[in-house]
């Protein structure tokens, strides 16, 4: 057992390599054309759960195949089936599009369907959001998932980390992602009028319907709606943005014609109709998630957070438990911002759960 | 037979609903922030082949399935087979982004693997590379794939259509389709120093490799090619850049992480590895590609150009052969800019070129 330090949060800038160079947006340089690719500030890569290359180069003699717990993704994925050719072979339609979004607000309690939009992606969105907006400063709720930050100072944006969202008072711009990736933190009141707030929702799919900001949606919001984590299909890359009408009009031109693929409308739109399905997920992921918190407990972690898909730990040998699961060829997610925290997503069946539990050494 | 009209080609900026609003970037507006989606001129929608349902709705009892040649899609597509299921389910990790450019560099001559860059379909590319130039003149040798232009004018830029690349001298950007879409029309020269250019070859794949700027890939220079054109995969989402490293590198950062689906990558690093399926595919094309000809020829049409996977005729009664072509279930496209040519796509087999010869009443 272990104490956890309280991780201090404020302005952090620390992935800046060099100064910031506001106020050089590059709108007026001189001819002949070249890309402004020094207007942002050069940032170091971000590391993401997910990859196993690395890691599987690192312990080159663990057991195979490699038990990737290290992401917030479903591991026992919506059921692919077969695909009709078209999927593939046909430019996707306006009508499958329309089709895929009628399900989706019918999932998220989007009224009216000219609020949501689909995309290849949330990623595709947190990177196409920053463009759209006038030089701001902007208030991330953090930490959290470090792409949101890096997008909006990757486009020359004033970028402030604030651990309360009661601290948003002078910005601009205020992104959350609610419930927070890896604390799994909920905010229940966002009161930030008069500002644009962006809402990634990544993680709320099987919280309560009230922690979601889709039903009651107030003006100036963007909520962002993941498909790949819940349903475990992370490859086929599908993502929603739901807000007032004219802001998705605009988004909807920044992506332009065909941004989603052929098979993600189609199984999108056959997942996000299947109720059974998820009332069936939801109560196997509540279920395994206990079983998770248990055994966790039982090697000495303590529990600091979560959402339904994953749990965030502390320990006092972070580095000595990431060896020692990695030789027996077991991914988890480990924070430079955090060093005493891991994050573990949920194993996905009987054996998952006895291959952590021997490499934890716990019965 | 007819005779075609020559299309006058100049500066069109007949899509814009309203006048320019060039300097008000949005950079510094007044705060609260909004989105400033009045920055840019209101486009009307563009048409695009492909989508079969509005043109299903005007022929209600045209028999089904629906002919559709109105794309330069190639209509027998590489097969796709089962993929793993970790195309689907996971993050598409950094090894299977470096296998599919590694086969998209051998297949297109690429030296440097630094040099290309794989996109959620052209497309994307398309809408990006407008965001990351200061505001230019722009040149765009037309007319041609009407995206081009639109999402050059979308972020404030100056757009002049040029007819001929030597018009291009006061330009700071150039882009060109090349061979054209829909006339096929190649440039061989492009003597456009001191200029970023923009080269979209899409449909240069089965074209001699001296047809492709890749190899020789001049300075301050983007191609773009189009994956799910000749291997009749338009649904699937992928193409590339191909440019010197630091474009490469910048347009990296602007995708951001898991750009290409899972499937993309699996499907791209197969079928671009397989040098037999393409070389039978161009001797298909080239066969099919004669037939039409003919097909064409007696029926009437002119000969105008064309690419292997499609050819453009003219007619002195286009509203006719479509409205004609429409009741047989056959859907082909006309142009608003030229309104006495057709573009047919390569009919797939021997029942859809026996069921193109029986609407247009020919042998």
């Amino acid at each position: 057992m272990t104490e956890c330090a309280i991780e201090g949060v404020g302005i952090s800038d620390d992935r800046l390599d060099g100064g910031s160079n506001e106020g050089e947006t590059g709108e007026h340089g001189t001819l002949p054309v070249i890309f402004p690719n020094t207007e942002a500030p050069i940032l170091k890569p971000i590391p993401h759960g997910g990859d196993l290359g690395e890691v599987m180069r690192r312990f080159p003699d663990a057991p195979k195949p490699w038990l990737d717990l290290s992401t917030g993704i479903n591991a026992l994925p919506y059921a692919v089936g077969t695909l009709p050719d078209e999927a593939w072979a046909r430019l996707p339609s306006r009508d499958d599009q329309r089709a895929l979004l009628a399900a989706a607000a019918q999932r998220y309690g989007v009224r009216d369907q000219a609020t949501i939009l689909a995309a290849p992606g949330t990623q595709a969105l947190i990177q196409l959001l920053p463009r759209l907006v006038p030089k701001s400063r902007v208030a991330v709720l953090g930490p959290t998932y470090e792409e949101h930050q890096a997008c909006w100072a990757r486009q020359g944006h004033d970028v402030h980390v604030i651990d309360d969202i009661s601290r948003a008072r002078g910005a601009d711009v205020v992104v959350a992602v609610n419930p927070n990736n890896p604390t799994g933190t909920l905010v229940k009141t966002f009161a930030v009028p008069n500002r644009l707030l962006i809402v990634d929702e990544a993680f709320v799919d099987l919280l309560p319907p009230e922690a979601s900001l889709v039903p009651t949606l107030p003006p100036r919001t963007v909520v962002l709606r993941s498909f790949g984590k819940t349903y475990g299909l992370a490859g086929l890359r599908l993502g929603f943005a739901i807000a007032e009408r004219e802001l998705i009009a605009r988004l909807r031109e920044e992506l332009g014609p065909w941004a989603v693929s052929g098979p993600a409308l189609a199984i999108g739109r056959q997942a996000l109709a299947d109720d059974a399905w998820l009332t069936a997920t939801a109560a196997r992921l509540e279920h395994d998630g206990r079983r998770l918190d248990k055994l966790l407990a039982g090697a000495g972690f303590t529990p600091v957070g979560g959402t339904p898909l994953f749990r965030l730990v502390c320990h006092d040998n972070v580095p000595g438990i990431v060896e020692r699961l990695g030789h027996h060829g077991i991914h988890v997610r480990a924070f430079a911002h955090a060093p005493d925290q891991l994050r573990f997503g949920l194993p996905g069946d009987g054996e998952a759960f006895r291959r952590l539990a021997a490499a934890l050494g716990v019965r």
